[in-house]
């Protein structure tokens, strides 16, 4: 009888487990873009069957012991470190927490949806408060970690912790503040005038995907209300997109974004297939690939050199006399504003900043869910000076908090740290690259985010793939620095 | 501590169950429709994963014992015999056996493809050899069986015997040959002249299927290669489409027949939600659903009287000038053909004959597989009359051979047939029934299918339905009835 070899015995647990994040990925997918409304409640029970089924089996004393087996017969250490750190996490927090959240996180949509409808946060109170209750049981799974908030953190961002956090949001805080005052005090750029039929918008961001990677052979698009990126493997990558004839930067930025996204999957290591490491490292090393592409490759006057005049092309009546000028300033406005996922360059990070300082003082007991919106709104007038009309428009605008997800709103801001990082870095070793990009030519980019970023999936950290790329680890210090250059030379600040 | 009541823990069981299959028909609809070409070795790898853990617990000892303590406790009988006979299938048969057939298919796919491509029957023959050797160990599983091609048989369709089908086939054989000699004597009544825009024919077949049942919130429509029905549960049903300009007839009766296997599994019974026995209870019943709406009801002069007017609204240039008589002669020409799926009403069942009679003599050990292609060739003679130029026309037109599943195609047959006395005695208990068909309203009809076959799901067998309906078993007898009518009016035969 033959003996399954150690590496083999641990390799086949990852195959089932990539089989059932394959499945899960596409009945997500489906669901958000295909899936006749009344599919719902099956299809909810589907999707918790197959998640239950992936956490039994990475929580399964048995797959610890066939990692050390494994891990002694010199299977890689960058994918023995990270399936352990899966393992224990899910063996660390009982099957009854597990099963609380996601009941809490389920129960807890609609009253979102009804509450952020009736702009009113008193009924969801209860399940807010029942969500920091059940995050704060998880944190206690985790005694090791320096602060109960990294525990949380850690699950979307291994290796983060709240004191660094601190210190590189207060960074931006600083930097930031001055810059934005000195935009509003220039005139503002206004917006372009549409319309820009959906049809041509499409063509447009598709011809600018397909110079990034994008390839019908192992990638499609769909429309979905809240876009996002999903795969079924490095060879089948969904971005999905939404457009709208009133707002031509909607329709391309938004798929700029999730092409990033789709390119980090799509350039991961075929090594690594069927196995639970052939995926982005970390949510924030994930959202660098997209704020990338999205904002310093897209809003860059490098690309529009290339791309302007196609664009002009498919909209002659509404930009053949728009001058470059005029259209990259008003693709890089900077408006603060009071909703995140509307908020331009320059002030997203402090969305992401009041956000992380609520949810850490909501770990720490030092702030009651009741008085949620009035810390809130005090945020939003000190960082941003606005004025928060009401719920809708302030605490309950986002669905993070009603999927019981404290943690994860920092990793949109740490992209944005690390893709300046990254930025910064490719243009020391490509010193080439705006002029590639000028010439609509994004291969050298792609080629060197895959060598540098997205080859080794999860087998390196996201603090690895910084110190070997850009000689450092978490900096805002190139954000900062490239903001400033870009805002300069746009509004004379 | 609760001790869990014995028919939840059942019920839990095949909900987890009932969600893998969910999760197996989306793939692969996905598979089907949606996903890029090159998503296909990672789809393959997670649909068999999905397969592997769904036939794991099928064939649970566990599962078993929750079996037998439900039935103690007084669960539903139609409930406890369909899940008995799934577990004691699955547990029969060993795994190696299952791993070896599904290899078996997978590896024949390509073969198939390119000895089809080449119309050469040789590179197929082992591969064939292998299923027909598989198919034997795997009817050896069941050994109370009276023929050993009853245990396949039975995998698609409980309770049939090869001893009933010679008898119904060789009725079949008896009765549709004068028919179709006589017909064949008559003129050709030509095909209608196109084209018919696509879009057009969507339209039409779409408010065609509305008036079955069809409804934008449990039910989607998509273009796929080959044409199929799946579902995601009972308000997520799934149906597929090709439209062909050059003909109406495939993008009309194509969705009517995939709405009649829909309208199946939407009207099943909602306290059978998230079991195994919430779908139809065999292959040949669902079909005979799919052609009861495609042919009895799509092709009959009732159901023309109301939608001809429609079809000639969208069609004016095509259908004007053409009068109904001729249109509905044109929709039900019988022509003696080579391939099944594009064969009439009338000649279909002969093709499965064909494929009966060469599938029981391979697993009898009677037909060797070098011989099947001379003699496929000698019964298409001898059936149908027509001379098969090469393999690709004749033995390799199908797929169903390289998936391994003999004992399937009898199922399209006894659809027919049963859909035959089904229609038998719709109208005898609905006298209306043609004129509320010739007003456009197909609801009684869609009731009375619901009622009597749809609603028990798999709680009863076809011939508990059949007998309960009609009061007989499977019967040719209406089948050929309907058929003698209806040419006999079209045809003066």
């Amino acid at each position: 009888m033959d003996v399954p070899d150690p590496v083999s015995t641990l390799r086949a647990r990852l195959a089932e487990l990539a089989d059932l994040h394959h499945a899960a990925s596409i009945l997500g997918w489906d669901q958000q873009t295909h899936m006749p409304e009344r599919g719902a409640p099956a299809r909810g029970a589907a999707a918790g069957t197959i998640d239950r089924l992936a956490h039994e089996r990475t929580a399964d004393p048995a797959l610890g012991r066939a990692i050390d087996v494994a891990e002694a017969a010199g299977e890689d250490r960058g994918l023995i470190r990270a399936v352990r750190d899966d393992h224990e996490r899910a063996a660390r927090v009982p099957a009854s927490l597990v099963t609380a959240m996601t009941e809490a996180a389920v129960a807890a949509q609609p009253v979102w949806a009804a509450a952020r409808d009736a702009d009113d946060f008193a009924p969801y109170a209860p399940v807010l408060r029942q969500h920091v209750a059940n995050c704060r049981a998880y944190a206690a799974c985790f005694p090791e970690v320096a602060h109960p908030y990294d525990a949380l953190l850690q699950r979307f961002e291994p290796g983060a912790t709240t004191a660094e956090l601190r210190v590189v949001f207060a960074e931006l805080r600083a930097g930031l503040a001055p810059l934005i005052a000195a935009i509003a005090a220039r005139p503002d750029p206004g917006d372009l005038a549409g319309p820009f039929a959906v049809a041509d918008q499409r063509t447009l961001a598709l011809e600018m995907a397909r110079a990034i990677g994008y390839d019908e052979t192992a990638w499609r698009i769909d429309q979905a209300v809240h876009p996002f990126m999903t795969s079924g493997g490095r060879e089948d990558i969904r971005i999905t997109t939404l457009e709208d004839e009133a707002s031509l930067a909607i329709g391309i930025f938004g798929v700029l974004h999730e092409t990033g996204h789709g390119l980090y999957e799509h350039q991961i290591d075929p090594r690594w297939d069927r196995t639970t490491v052939g995926t982005g490292t970390s949510l924030g090393v994930h959202e660098s690939q997209s704020r990338l592409w999205e904002n310093m490759v897209g809003r860059s006057p490098a690309f529009w050199a290339h791309w302007y005049p196609r664009a002009q092309a498919l909209f002659p009546t509404q930009l053949a006399d728009v001058p470059i000028e005029r259209f990259l300033a008003s693709i890089n406005a900077v408006r603060p504003s009071l909703i995140r996922v509307d908020a331009d360059e320059a002030t997203y990070c402090l969305h992401i900043v009041l956000r992380f300082e609520l949810e850490v003082a909501l770990i720490e007991g030092e702030l009651d869910v009741d008085d949620v919106p009035t810390a809130w709104d005090a945020r939003m007038r000190e960082l941003l000076g606005v004025e928060v009309p009401g719920p809708a428009q302030g605490v309950l605008q986002d669905p993070h908090w009603a999927w019981g997800e404290l943690g994860y709103f920092p990793t949109y801001a740490l992209g944005t740290i690390v893709a300046g990082q990254l930025w910064e870095a490719a243009h020391e070793q490509l010193p080439d690259l705006d002029a590639s990009i000028a010439t609509g030519d994004l291969t050298p980019l792609r080629d060197w985010l895959g060598e540098h970023v997205h080859r080794p999936g999860r087998t390196r950290t996201g603090d690895e793939i910084l110190r070997a790329t850009t000689g450092r680890g978490l900096d805002s210090g190139p954000l900062l620095r490239y903001l400033r250059q870009k805002y300069g030379t746009l509004y004379g600040v």
